[in-house]
């Protein structure tokens, strides 16, 4: 096998991830959003086998179950297990979904010259996506047992400076959406007009030091910084400060993927829903920007497929450090709901629900995270999460009007 | 009291709603969302006791504890009675609430000179939008007995054709939102840019007669026409009609303000949600309009203030039957989450909460309904309600790509 | 009609005590187990149309859905409305109702000769019944108006000294249960032989001083004084205190059915759920009674019919007061589950729901309260309800192994 | 080590039951209420840790946390893991949790001369109680896999008859309770008198066979056979037959420990809830044992340690086949509610929560089960569960009045 072929590096690098894990690690679920790792294992082949491999009509699945077990929302394909049940499934054993692994791979790579280009590319990009997920569900599961357990060393940092500088922008009638060449998932398309009035955007995402400022200001007390929604959340989950921070009569401490740090005021403020983003925006009397006029800004960044300067999966540092890139670090939420562009049309079959489905509810979020694999990025590309999803690695950058 | 003063006209019809029904209709809470009549009785007037009247620093209030009973939701002005528990006020009893009004009334004519103009104006929208909710609680709450009273009786209506004719727009930078000049809604404001591909808009409003083809069609029963959430609210509910629709083994019949009645194919269907409009749409080839599309439509049509011939509260019908107006019968869902305009800025003070803070997890609806005034309309206006909801007067008018 | 029959006699006083409410007073319900005192008084008429009126082939109902509507638990006589629900009809109105009492009234009289005493006196120990809830329920509906509404007004009463001697038993082979004459309900019988160990039982009921001393003591923060269930109920409910004692950073005060009263130390306590008395008995080194001990002790107490002297319904009081006697004031729990007597046979047909049904995860209740009808009561008299139940009037007497 | 040493026995039994199983298996927990059985292995290690081992004032904990991740339930040592997170305990991993087992059970038999015996045999009998737990929560959580895995083998039996006869008792004053000598939990005493009307118990459990007739005959369509509480979890559940049946379309098949089995009509039903077992006795005119009546006619049943002939753990089938015996194969319902014993007193300390905080809202099961150690059970034997639980191996002996 040839370790430079995208197909190979990417499944390679998912099976890496699992490695510093135990048997037991992999098949932690902490909650109905959060799968296992081995899940993840499982669902990411199944959607080789289901979306390639079984084009043959002649293709016999591995186990007749799997389908059952690993089909994670597909309503077109049939039933499946419910979402908080993945966590019983001691069966198959992380071995048995190994070896469930090889056989896939090697039937894809057996016949990769008659299999659509476009479809390992999603296919990959889908297992991309679920290396960042395996890596959020895993600091969930940690993060919930006494023994405070690491999953990997904390990497230091020289200090820095926050930055409150802003960048200046002109708006008018612009262009967003992915452009004709090159992958882009279906709701990155069609690229259409937007009119954008003048912004500014900030240089520097909203620092835990910041954060700490709006919580020593009484932000979780304050009704009028929130949306009501939000309010209501505040006061039903009993927020005081982002996900994962923790105090004990003494200063914060936070639970990272390499165990319990201290809170480093100059590193980005990450595990905030969008409506602490929100509220911190108002707080601070701006505003998170559009997902056009973020997208408008990113355009003009140059992302070389190495991530442009930002921190990404590769640094090993699994933590928001700050690094004057628009991308990378934390996810920011922006102002914009997830709806359809103009003009959008779902990919035919299953393929449809990929996206489309979810357009309603939930929060555009843009940049991507210090657990996005960097080359999955790119300025038109869309995530999103409903607004009081906290456990994902969620930030904040801010706007203004001009 | 001069009954054309619309101070006087609007207090006057609130009370004239309520002239039909009994102490005990008055008082009926039939679920945390929907109020008594006796409520929206006094919180329409402790709107003016406390905007208003409280403005003069030296004011007493009518009672010291209607303040706690009668805010809605003003976060600002402080603690209030549970939502749920409105119906459980046996006390203040209806004569008392009428008291409250008189003398609230009285002060204000009094004052008049003294207040500003553009708050009164504020008042009288507010209170007209309780008019509205007033009726449409009330429809909830008769629903819910099982002798099934009826509030009004019905309106006979002459045999109308179906079109399903559609109007062309061109599109291309257009403005929406309110003009300076008349009564908006802060919400409403600013007026701004919107660029608008071609699309099309139906002359007419889904009929029942066409809803009952979607139904009849499996479309209860088909996962590939709704929103993930829409589909979980389908199975969470256990919904296969529209809400007020029933069926004992026979055709359907629909429970109305004049009790019982049977469906009228022509008429437009009403009472569903989002996620049923955006899953009729889709099975019918369509989309819902966005917010932009129908305004810069509406922007054509002419509304005197008598609601441009569109089905309004001032028929007595207090149903849909079909007008051929962009306006009146049913609010109409669009595809468009509510968030703020460009530029948008709250109102000062608590009246800032009157819209703001409402801003996540809602979608805008268009138009008015059968049972709004005529004259609280304009084409700029937006009603907002979350996805789920099926209480409100609200149907569907389709959209088409150009 | 003769006031002095006790059909004529319990019908009215069920009217009396509806006298001074107002409509508004009449329909609320503010939880699913409190039923509105409307339909109290329809339920009460509709158990004599049933049971007693319908047992001629040829009656026709007074309403055709007031079974529906006025059916309170009966499965064997059909389906009926969600008893959350019961608040939820405006219709039958108030004086719709008292048409339907004076319809049925006049008929049982007319029939009198032609129907059987044992079920008239059935009805009227069935309404009895529900005077005591249509007060207790009236009380719960009251307590959550912030206005706090007195529905009568204090009586005034002469200070006491608690006694805290115990009276002692020899115990042996006893006998408990109805004996053959009489009235009694079908779960008194069959009486039955039970052997006791000797014990002693308190002469006076716990007091609110008492209670107060068990609260100082940290009585709802030791879990070593409570059951399992209990303790848990303590930290779900934030239980600190018996039902309707409020304290604003002062002494308690107490919610009544005449207002809020300052706390009375020499009083009973009252308004305590089952896991409340047994974590009191335990904290004060003593135990409940069980069932067969109170009743032991009580079959030595002359009950004329007058409630032998304790505070019960017809002084007016409703409220404890502390009288001496085994019987009145408070309920009092007794460590019995309810389960039935050895041999017992439930009545035939519908009727055998009344009390056989509920035999699981019930306690046992002894001795009547201050708003039970006097000669309602009796040594076999047994009550229950669920150990977290605290609006009834319920409090605590002591026992302890000799 | 001595193998026939019963502290070695015990223990080494504990682990071979685990033997079987994978890592992943040893961590599930598919309910609240069902522990993984790395948990099991932990807690009955920290029971003789924490009740002899740190009795020595100088002891040192083998972990610092392990109290709180393996204190079941016992409030006066304090805090612990919520009970729904055992499953989230990936570490310590059951290598980890091996080498505990192995240093406390060298600690205990180095100091075994110094231990109070009482303890050892209290935490041995703790252990076989858990012995018995981890089989039927495994069952649980294998129960829940789509692949339906088996823990073990079918074990075949010989055909049998049922039999349907009635033994007789003629009550009287009589005795119940652990007699003075020999070990038995503090529940079970103190020995004293009750009275018992005469009766008959049936000489088998009811059947598999009996059971489908019950069901034929709409037993769980017929809120008559039910109690209140009964009909409403029947309702509520959708129960339609007894835990872990199963039928698609065609006859009921059974999950068992040995996979999916097909219904043996001979063998007794297992898996009901006290609500089922209540109203199958009701059915079939007959009604469940008090637990005296059950005690007094098994205190004639010689039961030399090896289970007098019924179906226990020793067995290795795993899976009730029916003996004749009156002990095995299925805890047996009593109608009686799990209350303490005249004169009851608790173990003094922590211990004391052992059994005596569950004394509410319980119903005491009599005769072990085909999971239990044989030499665990006793006449005078008490166990107890809500009446809605179903995952315990429960079944049905009837009883009738004589």
């Amino acid at each position: 096998m040839d370790a430079s072929d995208p197909f190979v590096e990417v499944r390679r690098a998912t099976e890496a991830l699992c490695a510093p894990l135990s048997v037991e690690d992999l098949n932690l679920q902490s909650m109905p959003d959060a799968s296992p790792a081995k899940w993840h294992l499982g669902h990411t082949t199944w959607f080789f086998e289901r979306f390639l491999l079984a084009r043959e009509s002649d293709y016999r699945f591995f186990h007749p179950r799997y389908e059952f077990l690993f089909n994670s929302y597909y309503d077109a394909i049939g039933p499946r297990l419910a979402r908080a049940e993945r966590g019983l499934l001691s069966r198959p054993t992380v071995e048995e979904v190994r070896a469930y692994r090889r056989h896939v791979d090697e039937r894809i790579l057996a016949q990769r010259s008659r299999l659509p280009t476009e479809l390992i590319t999603l296919g990959l990009a889908h297992e991309e996506q679920h290396q960042e997920l395996l890596l959020t569900d895993l600091k969930h599961a940690l993060s919930r047992n006494p023994l405070r357990p690491a999953y990997t060393t904390p990497v230091p940092r020289a200090p820095r400076e926050r930055s409150h500088r802003w960048r200046s922008f002109d708006g008018g009638l612009i262009e967003i959406g992915a452009e004709g060449r090159g992958f882009a998932f279906d709701h990155e398309r069609p690229r259409h007009h937007v009119f954008l009035e003048p912004f500014r955007l900030a240089e520097w995402l909203v620092s835990s030091g910041d954060y700490l400022a709006f919580i020593t200001d009484g932000g979780y007390e304050r009704p009028e910084l929130w949306l009501a929604d939000g309010w209501e959340a505040v006061r039903r989950h009993q927020w005081s400060a982002p996900m994962y921070w923790e105090s004990h009569d003494g200063p914060f401490a936070l639970f990272t993927l390499a165990g319990l740090l201290e809170l480093d005021p100059a590193a980005p403020v990450c595990h905030v829903s969008f409506y602490e983003a929100d509220a911190y925006a108002r707080w601070a009397h701006a505003r998170l920007p559009t997902e056009a006029e973020w997208e408008h800004a990113a355009s003009h960044e140059l992302l070389d497929g190495g991530g442009g300067g930002g921190n990404f999966l590769e640094s090993g540092r699994l933590h928001p450090s700050g690094s004057g890139s628009l991308f990378g670090d934390c996810w920011q939420w922006t102002a914009s709901p997830y709806v359809p562009y103009p003009g959008y049309r779902p990919a035919p079959g299953a393929l449809g629900e990929y996206n489309g489905k979810f357009m309603c509810n939930q929060m555009v979020l843009r940049g991507g995270s210090c657990v996005s694999p960097a080359r999955h990025l790119r300025a038109s590309y869309r995530n999103f999460f409903p607004p009081a999803a906290r456990w994902q690695f969620t930030g904040i950058r801010l706007a203004r009007d001009a």
